[in-house]
């Protein structure tokens, strides 16, 4: 999907919400654990209640491959799902991949051509070789780790080094080895003040901004400093949506909490 | 698998090395892609061919993902024919995972308990949170990017920060969140003066070098600045090894050229 495409579906349903599909089996209403796929029946109900609130979904990897390939089997379907009934949502394989150039280029074969992403999420540590090879498929995305919403981001990225946080200089420096049309930034909602001295560096590419919600950022602080004259916002939200409800209501459930997101966005737009 | 449990070994066998497995149909010899499981019967042969001369497999997850679930069932197997058959080999994930503290830990489970890998690659860039949950398993390690052998080190990891190189800056800070018994590092071989300074820090975490061979380390310089009492260095080779021929010949070439790293290892271990 190129950028115009997404922005296009911003546009006409006003809404820049991301879905997080991250499925644990330990918080499913009790009575999906009776299907042959447990996972897959939860994504395709908690997709179809949410899909007209939102433009992306975002499986997390790791919630698939702990499951083993049983569970991998339910993200190929999941991503079928989508692809086949709602093909204008963007897609974002969470993986947080990225290795020596020959291996990154296999990641990326594995995620572009067979699982059929949109997009993947891309650890930047290991430098040029390992992200470019991302870079290098027609209308798809690399995200690369900017700045995170967990704990942990102050061990490294806000790190003060030379005189700025690291993680500025982590996404100077990646946002030159591709575009604003196949590169995207994570940056954690949490530090919404942190997303102005961000646009100073990329003012048009596109934030991918986890955090709201279960990691408690702020909607109207990130629009503040991050909406651009085509949005470039796309904003994750994960446990809040689709464990709204462990009942039988749990996919009407995430669509109303999708539903009051996308009414927030839907103003903040305006 | 314990420190003492791979000491023993290594002391024992009196080699050091690490079998990379990265399976690339592409470079097989033909006749094996007849079989109905190219991958596996190739994984199997060159492991029965070099397991005298090494001390653990290094399967790299990349090159298993990009064949997608039926990749992912040959990564399976072949983890499943090195415990039964050679269950005192050391087995890394070379999965260079890393994600916010529940990720990580549904990805330690998917590592750990499902495939049995005896420990995983991480990435360190999303700090402690990402890290500690690979910690939690006894006698199964985190195998944290340090320093790695490829270009795009250059970027980040070498970056003059403060006055020192940042990966030593990594390393450090990572060390503190767990033992050596629990811990080791990557540090590529390109860069083997540099294993000094990393020493000074950690003088008693094992650590994995790759790059030997196809990216072109040198073994002697490696040992003569990481060699520490209870050895402390896993050396991988992979393409060197695996890729020795594309003939009929391929397991008994790999075999050969296991050997030869084994022996010189074992004049450098007098």
């Amino acid at each position: 999907m190129n950028r115009e495409q997404l922005v296009n579906q911003i546009k006409s349903k006003k809404t820049f919400l991301c879905v997080g599909l991250d499925p644990d089996i330990q918080k499913f209403p009790s009575f999906l654990l009776n299907e042959e796929d447990p996972i897959y029946e939860f994504n395709k109900q908690i997709i179809d209640a949410t899909a007209p609130y939102c433009v992306a979904y975002k499986p997390n990897n790791a919630f698939y491959e702990a499951y083993g390939l049983s569970g991998l089997h339910s993200l190929e379907k999941t991503i079928l799902y989508i692809k086949e009934n709602y093909p204008k949502h963007f897609l974002i394989a969470d993986a947080k991949r990225g290795d020596i150039g020959n291996t990154s280029s296999m990641y990326a074969k594995a995620f572009f051509n067979r699982l059929n992403a949109d997009a993947i999420t891309v650890a930047p540590y290991m430098g040029s070789d390992s992200v470019k090879p991302f870079l290098q498929f027609e209308n798809k995305w690399a995200i690369i780790l900017g700045l995170t919403s967990n704990e942990g981001s102050i061990d490294f990225q806000q790190q003060n080094v030379n005189g700025k946080p690291f993680y500025l200089n982590v996404i100077e420096t990646c946002a030159k080895w591709g575009t604003d049309k196949n590169m995207m930034f994570v940056v954690g909602a949490t530090k919404a003040e942190m997303i102005a001295d961000i646009r100073k560096i990329i003012p048009n590419h596109f934030l991918l901004v986890p955090g709201i919600g279960a990691q408690g950022g702020n909607l109207q602080d990130v629009c503040k400093h991050g909406l651009i004259g085509d949005v470039g916002l796309l904003i994750n939200s994960s446990r809040n949506i689709i464990y709204a409800s462990a009942n039988e209501d749990f996919a009407e459930k995430a669509g109303l909490e999708a539903k009051k997101i996308a009414d927030e966005m839907k103003t903040l737009l305006h």
